[in-house]
Parts: structure tokens; sequence; C-alpha cells
């Protein structure tokens, strides 16, 4: 199997693009990425997407992104896993490009999720969930997380506002990333005055919707060179599953997708998780970090709040978590999402992150996706290409 | 790049399945297939489907088949192009064991299109054209086929009723496929007095919408003997892809996807059209055969109809096409098309067609599977394993 590296990266702003659809969103981040990669061509697109057809009433998307990118007759398809999609395209074309068969490939993340006023973005978001056994039920994924978040607070005697380090953190870091949507800081006494959307769940938890695209140029790590002056080794990019309905997991706060999808990772990358250097958690609400990093390996059972109140997950401590703003800051276009978790983990390899918020002398860092209650997780791990 | 080949093979028979879910459907081809190649679990699953979200309100399908069918924690995604979504999610098998990173994979293709009474599947179809140029005008599949049937017509001066030359074939053959919708022949009486749809394009030119679910299990070549007495190289498996909307094609009459796709078959494959024993064509409509035989190089253009009345298509014919009934005979559930035709080549190949449409001594065939108005193509070539 040859190795493979991304050798190029793009994104559009998160926010509101009401002047743009998903076609315009994705070829804005594949031309980004094209240009950072100074390709013209590739051999292959994948595109990452959950809610086009919903949304948008467009599938197919796939080969309306490789047309409207100028890529005529190039190999393309859309890859879905839920709110996981971007990482999970990501995926096939790190497979493409090892496979031998494909030199070249792009993989591209979008999400518009504003599309239109008149459609319950809630209740399609649903659709990740196990359909006959939870969202027809009326079960939202607030409402998992809150289930998840209550069950924590009273296994591992936690407070509410506890949770409130994750999303100050993430709001720290945003404030400096320009492409994030929330670019403000939140404190303590925000967080815990936040109007209550799912008990436990406040508004402050809640990553927002958006719109947005990321993207990524992946080549054969032995001609990165010919692409980028500062290519990154793929380490790894694993994915490991779980149960979709949460009520059938035998204990509830424990990933056990987090935890195969990390532990593939890992014995890819031939690391442990102390040799990580900075981590994009899929931060969607709050209880979704604190359970990711445990079941990481980047915490002990229900200590993962403590920790990140104590400092260790934000900037300077021992492994920053959501150093561009994560889900709650930057913002969670669904299917876009993991391909910008990856972008801003190359943006701080290469020491291009905004200098307020750039990881110093990071070599190695991992981006976690996830699809449902972590029911689909796909782990990246990127290193420098200097040494090993 | 290893080798791979197909060791397994499985599928639901096509139908209006009210009885069924998806999920239900999906399960029951993986498993037909894992018991075919004798074995437990698998390394990837790879889920093909077009409309789980709109008609079932249902995505992230790559996690929910790998739970219903037992695989728990296996690497699972869904691959979407429209009606080639199940050759799509092939190609990612394929690429995943060609990578070497997998060793074996499931892809299943699986597609429940009435599922629901009250909502217009025709409208959901339309979501594989482009959404804001051909569908949200109008321009529904039918209309477009008809279109290029009209400007056929016009063009090459062939007759209406010539067509019936490949219904009449569809429908003889899907007679003795125990798993076909339609198991009825059709004369070309009958076809002359069809209901108009879309002037030209009559009920009997157009493939029926269906339920159904089909699934290949897919290994290392080398390592194939341990699965199956009856392996199949699968000597090429390609994407090419053309402008999403007809109006942007040069020659609306040349399949340019399909033209590129064959082509990086036939070059993967070392072979060209004229070494094909069958040939499972997307014969979504009978102009879509048509134009099909003749961009994949076995036809000259404006003759394929002609031909088809010659008898070259037939059984006995030079290229038998449609031997299992093809999407007219068979029946179309769109997401899971592809892989019938593949499962059903694969029959062909080992000799266990039902006898009255067994192609004889039937070597190497291939399937083409094609998302929207030839915009996503999938071509692929299997071999037998004896000798090459």
């Amino acid at each position: 199997m040859r190795e493979v590296a991304i050798v190029g990266i793009g994104q559009t702003p998160v926010g509101e693009h009401w002047d743009k659809g998903l076609r315009h969103l994705a070829v804005e981040a594949v031309l980004d990425a094209m240009q950072d990669a100074r390709i013209k061509r590739a051999d292959a697109l994948y595109v990452g997407n959950m809610l086009g057809g919903e949304l948008a009433s467009q599938e197919h998307l796939g080969v309306l992104v490789a047309d409207y990118a100028g890529l005529d007759g190039i190999e393309a398809v859309r890859v879905e896993a839920a709110c996981g999609s971007a990482a999970a395209a990501l995926r096939q074309a790190v497979l493409g490009v090892a496979s031998g068969e494909i030199d070249v490939a792009i993989a591209v993340g979008v999400e518009k999720l504003t599309e239109l006023v008149s459609k319950c973005t809630t209740s399609y978001l649903a659709y990740a969930a196990d359909g006959d056994y939870e969202a027809s039920v009326g079960l939202s994924f607030v409402a998992i997380n809150a289930l998840l978040m209550q069950r924590y607070m009273w296994q591992y005697r936690v407070g509410k506002d506890e949770f409130g380090a994750f999303t100050v953190n993430a709001h720290a870091n945003a404030v400096h990333n320009p492409n994030a949507m929330f670019r403000r800081a939140i404190s303590r006494e925000q967080y815990a005055r936040s109007k209550m959307i799912a008990d436990p769940i406040n508004l402050l938890d809640s990553s927002p919707i958006a719109d947005g695209a990321a993207a990524v140029i992946v080549a054969a790590a032995d001609r990165a060179a010919a692409f980028s002056e500062k290519p990154l080794r793929v380490a790894a990019c694993s994915i490991g599953t779980d149960t979709i309905a949460l009520d059938n997991r035998q204990d509830p706060l424990w990933l056990k997708g987090v935890e195969r999808s990390a532990r593939k990772a890992y014995q890819a990358a031939g690391v442990g998780p102390k040799e990580i250097d900075l981590f994009e958690v899929h931060d969607a609400f709050s209880i979704m970090a604190a359970l990711s990093l445990e079941a990481s390996g980047f915490a002990e059972p229900g200590t993962a709040v403590r920790l990140a109140n104590e400092g260790k997950y934000s900037l300077g401590g021992e492994l920053p978590i959501c150093t561009m703003g994560g889900l709650k800051g930057r913002g969670h276009p669904v299917g876009a999402t993991g391909l910008y978790q990856v972008v801003e983990a190359a943006l701080q390899l290469r020491g291009e992150a905004p200098a307020a918020i750039q990881v110093e002398g990071a070599r190695r860092a991992m981006a976690q996706n996830i699809g449902g209650s972590g029911a689909t997780v796909i782990t990246t791990i990127l290193e420098t290409m200097e040494g090993r």
C-alpha cells in the first residue's frame, strides 16, 4: 500500500451563504485547494454531503461538482455518512490513491443547511439516527445528546456549568479564525445564563447549523513534493462504527465507534494518544467532546470535563482541541465539517494558522469526524513529512 | 495494485416489497452474498442508495445496514451516484481491496421506490439531473429521454416501432429470471400499442420503478479460492463522467461518459468490445440501451436499433444484452440496479443462469451502470479465472 499525503487545502468561510448554492460553495473550496496544490486536473473527486437531496432537491453531487469545477470527465462520486460525510469522502480519496490506480484525488465536503427557511433542518438531521426506532418517535439529535449529558452528569457527578469549559475554549479560538462563523468570545457567565434547549443542553452547548465547503488534495507521498512545499503525510484515516441507535449500546457513555476508529488510526500511524500534538474533536455538543476525548484515550472515563476545566485542552495545554473554533465556534455545516477539521489540522502543521492560535511546534495532528450519535467515526492523523 | 475478485453474490427478488424496509432488503442481499462466499465477517461495507433520505427519511445507510447485518464495528459508508449508486459502491469496494488495506469488502445496492405512495417518486428521481437548470423547469427523466429518442429518430431516420426490439428481448429473458419483476413476454404488437408516456417514449420503453437489493463480496484475487469455487476476476471497474445537464453537451446523442468509462475499462482489462461475451446494458429507457451500445463500441453511431432488430443483442446473437431481463424486465430499483447487473453477469460466468437464458461458454462479461442522463457511468468487466 503506497503512502498518501495531503498536498493542497481549501475552504470557504462558514456561515449563512444566502447568495450561493451547493455547487458554488463546493467549487469554491475545490478550486482553492487545487490552487494550493498548483494543479489543473485530478483523477478522482469524492464529494461528502448529507442533505443535498432533502434541502436543495439535488442528489448526484459528485458529477455536479466535477462539472462546475471544470473537471470534465473525471471519476466522481458522492460519499455519505451523515455528519461524518466529509471525512468519509477523504477516506475514499486516500484508499483510491493508496491503491495505485488514482494518482491525484480531491475530497470536498459541502453542506448548505440554511438553504430553505421553510424546511425544518433539525428534522432532516435526525435522518442520521435510526429512522424506525429513534427519529420516528421524536428523538432529535439534541434530545439524544441531552440524554447522554444527563447520564454523564449523574454517573460521574459532574455539574452542568462545568461543561462550559469546552464552549469557552472553542469560542476563544474561533475569534482568530477568519473562516469561523462565531468570531466572538463567550464567558463562563454567558454560558451559565444561556437559553435551555433540551435539558441539560443549552444553546451554548450546541454547534450551529451552517453553510460551507472544505477540500483537500491527496497524492502519493513519494510524489508530494511536486505539489507542495509542505505536504503532510496521512498517517491514518480510519473508520470505526457502532450501532446506529443509542439504545442498542451496552454503555451509552462509552463511544465504541470512537474507540474502534481511534485504535485503528493509532495502529496505522504507529503512535499513541500521547504523541498527538493537537486534536480537532467533533464537538457537535459539549457532551460529545467529553465522550470523544475519553474513548480516544485522551482522558479516563468521567474525567474529560474536569481536565477541560484544568486547561489540558486549551491552547498551551497538553492537548489543544478545537484550535480554530471547533464545530461550536467555526460552525457545523454537517457534510463539510470533517474536511474543515482536516484543513485546520493541516494549517496548524504547516505553521499557517493565525498567530494567536498557532500550536507551536505541532508535528502530528488528529481530526475526528462523527456521523450520528457516535455510529460512524473517521479518525485522521496527519504528520509533517520531515523525519519520522 | 493487487487484483480483485468477486467471491460471493446475493440478491432479493425485484418488485414491490411492501412488507420490508430498506434495512431488511439490504441485509437480505448481504447475508445471501456472505453465505455464497462462506464468510461471517468482512472488513468494509459500501452501501449504494439514491433516495433513502427522500423516501424513507433515512440517511446514514452505511452503518444502519452494517448494524442490522450483524457486522458490528465494521467500516461502513454510503456511496451515491443517482441510478449509478450501486456500481459506484462496488468501485469503492474494489479500490479498498486493491489498496491492500481492506481484505474482504461487501458492496450492496438497495432501493425502495414503492416506500410511500403519497410521495411522487418521479420528482425525486429528477434529483439526479441538474436541479437548477433541468429539474426545476420540469424536465423529468422520462422527458429527458424522450428528447433524446426524438432526436435519434430524426437524425438517424429510425422508426419509433423499431425500438421495440429492446423491450421484446429484455422481457423474453426476464421470463426465466426468478428474481425479475416482469416475468412475461411482450410482443412487437403489444409494444406498438403501448400507452404513450412522453412522446415518443411509451410505457414499454420505460423500466419500472421497483424495490430490491443486490450484493457482492470482493477479495484479493490471489486469495479468492478460499471463498469460492468460481471466483471472478474484476478486470475493470471504471468510472467516467459527462456534464450533468444534457444541454451542455456538444452532441446529445453521443454519451461521452459512456465512452470514457468503457474506454477506461477496456484499457484496464486489456480487451476490446469484440472480446466481451455478454453485456448488461443500462436500459432505463430503450433509447439509453441504443446510445450506450454505440458509445461503448458495440455499434456504429445510429446503428444499434437496426442491429437489435437483426438479433445481434439477443440470446444466441453476437453480444447478448439484458440476459436476465435488464432494467426493463428485471426492474430498476435505482440505487441497487448496478449490482443486480453485476450479480447477473456473475451468474452467467459461473454458468449458474437459468438454463433457458444461460449464455453458453461465456468467459467475459461487461456490466454498465449509469447515473443521470449519462452523467456518471461505471463499467465493470468480469472474467472467469481459468487462464486469460
